[in-house]
């Protein structure tokens, strides 16, 4: 299936920024976020990072914990997309499982929305490198909120 | 109790690291990661980061996967400190629950080997701030191998 990277752009700081309004947010700067599509009404989205030497642990792979910072970050915003632009979701508990060594370079995320209630909703997705090779899987519950209302 | 940085100094190039060495790995060089206190024997460590304006999420906290980073770079070396000079430990697993929202600055992760058996070790720890807040927690599951070995 072909799909377009923005299949329905809504209003919110994510789609200011995904059409080049609003900068990145720090964080996915530095991981090398970049969209390849996302699909807000089924809450599935896909996304390319660039895992830079400066990830990596002494054996040369990157560190587990930067695989987490990307899945947190593919994720999230497959949940982000399907918001309204007042809410925001932060993240209440990530498991990531490491099944290969991830060696710097292009790194493709998918996210996918797995349910969502009113406030909480159950994440989950997957980093493959080029070849296809899944590198890590993880799930993640998010608490929906109105930034206003606090954590 | 007063603590000394390291107790018992082993071979191997963690502990050429602590020593200044050899350099920190990137990814902990990315992190800030200082050592306060290490105790070998029994699997235990506390660590500084500092979390920079660069981990941010779009609320200004720092991103949950950083903190994700953090805990791997607190978990790891809790075991890293325990093993013989040619054995590594890759992550197989890692749990992180996230508490409360973390400001960029200092952040303090504390690290322990909760079982170790021949191949399989069990660690625990969580992240708190400068005012002793905790801010997220974490388990993980780690490989104990000879890195000839392979993954």
């Amino acid at each position: 299936m072909t799909k377009s990277p923005v299949s329905r752009a809504k209003s919110g700081p994510f789609w200011e920024f995904l059409e080049g309004r609003l900068p990145a947010p720090p964080a996915a700067a530095m991981l090398g976020w970049k969209l390849s599509w996302v699909e807000p009404d089924r809450g599935e989205i896909e996304v390319f990072f660039d895992a830079h030497e400066g990830f990596s642990n002494p054996m040369g792979n990157v560190q587990g914990g930067f695989l987490a910072a990307m899945l947190d970050d593919t994720l999230g915003p497959a949940l982000v997309a399907t918001l309204d632009a007042d809410q925001f979701a932060p993240t209440l508990e990530l498991k990531v499982s490491f099944l290969r060594p991830a060696a710097p370079g292009r790194i493709i995320g998918t996210g996918r929305v797995v349910h969502r209630g009113g406030s909480i909703a159950f994440l989950a997705g997957e980093l493959t490198n080029e070849a296809g090779d899944v590198l890590a899987t993880a799930t993640a519950t998010a608490r929906i909120i109105r930034p206003a209302q606090g954590f």
